[in-house]
């Protein structure tokens, strides 16, 4: 057995993504869930620990080839990638900045490019920047670990990488979340205190989820209002729009009914 | 573009179902999203409001006849209804309790009858029997509206439900999680005392749905270990798992490589 799915909101990222439904956070996918319900399914594609070499593989994968008219449509794409990719040598998920701006570009013309086998134009793709790195935190997470590790980011590496994807947001006219400097904006720029926001040096806490949950619903609606949830109809619909003595007429939805 | 999706649990049911990913509840579908992060898609298939009679035209164009075999494939799929069927009459939400008992038979026979174009051997079935209501604290909230509601559901009547769909899970050999049941033997048969479990006297709060995502989880890895998510491979390799020098080895995963 199969299903007739909805239409899809794919989160594609690192950790920070696959753990947007973690409880006790209140997070960014569980909030899209939320709001998207009987609209989009909103799905988790977040790969704990993964850099964008490892990630290009998987993305070719977690998309179809050609699809069916009836397949059903990515509405809505974020990539999310930078945190790991940053780690400092000899760490290896650490990639060079050069190859992580052309593994972003490859994700974004697979789906925007007329001449990609992915070409998607309905398809709006979003990139986010990695939050910024709070040294401090980090470093005594990894010295509590037995064994000890060495701190394997530094804050102005991840700056560079965030800048990097907006740089590549901008190359490829892409709509761009800029978390890093939202983020780096909200403590004033005092790296000190970024555990406002982070729940060990690297990873969103619930304020932080909340502050790009923000912001994403708010550039969607801005930019692309006609996947804001506000905007799209349910799948099937409210209760009180059944017509109740003659229930079926309203409930087959045509595009799901093939 | 489209999606080669991973694997599904499929939440199908009305209001109790839709708002299991509302922030601030730590409710089931965020629970389930969490932990079946990587393994399966878990997807909101509530409809708020429905009762069977609405639910079975959408059941069937949310599952597909005769599924390609690379088709995602339903691994879960829980069935949750009787909380707004057993509304007392006028409501247009009530469904004669034989009817009702007729309309669940339905559901889990289009998946498990070898004669239905919707046979799907593959798929746990699960029922769920709807949570107690607490009139006192029903009634209040119907009265606070404006204008005012008269109250629309008993706490027998509910009852009467939920046996219904433990009578149909135990003629179909469906494996049931009894909410009624766990949800009354921990307030000790008090009715007066279930808004520590419910929102409102119907909808559950972040205990009810706590008390829920534990009994389901142990169901599932009693009955059903094979689904249970300790027991499921990550779709795409841990990153520690990577062949780091040879990345794309361990990368593409034939299922999904289509």
């Amino acid at each position: 057995m199969a299903t007739n799915a909805q239409d899809i909101l794919m989160l594609f990222g690192d950790s920070i993504t696959q753990g947007a439904w973690e409880p006790g956070l209140d997070p960014l996918g569980q909030r899209l869930s939320h709001v998207y319900a009987r609209k989009l399914d909103v799905l988790n594609r977040g790969l704990s620990g993964y850099n964008t070499d490892w990630a290009l593989p998987v993305f070719e994968q977690c998309i179809q080839k050609h699809p069916s008219p009836q397949a059903s449509k990515i509405r809505i794409l974020t990539i999310w990638f930078g945190a790991n990719d940053a780690c400092i040598r000899p760490s290896p998920q650490h990639v060079p900045l050069e190859r992580f701006k052309e593994n972003l570009r490859k994700m974004v013309q697979m789906v925007k490019s007329p001449n990609s086998e992915f070409f998607s134009p309905g398809t709006r793709v979003i990139l986010l920047t990695p939050p910024p790195v709070n040294t401090h935190q980090r470093r005594a997470d990894l010295e509590s670990r037995n064994p000890p590790l060495a701190l394997d980011r530094l804050f102005e590496g991840t700056r560079s990488y965030a800048e990097a994807v907006l740089e590549i947001g901008n190359e490829q006219d892409v709509t761009t979340v800029d978390v890093w400097t939202l983020i780096w904006e909200a403590v004033n720029r005092d790296e000190a205190v970024l555990d406002q926001f982070l729940v060990d040096g690297l990873h969103l806490n619930s304020a932080g989820y909340q502050i790009v949950y923000e912001q994403l619903d708010e550039t969607i609606r801005k930019r692309h209002p006609e996947v804001h949830h506000e905007n799209i109809p349910p799948t099937f619909p409210l209760w009180a729009d059944i017509n109740w003595n003659n229930p079926n007429e309203s409930l087959y939805v045509n595009k799901m009914a093939h």
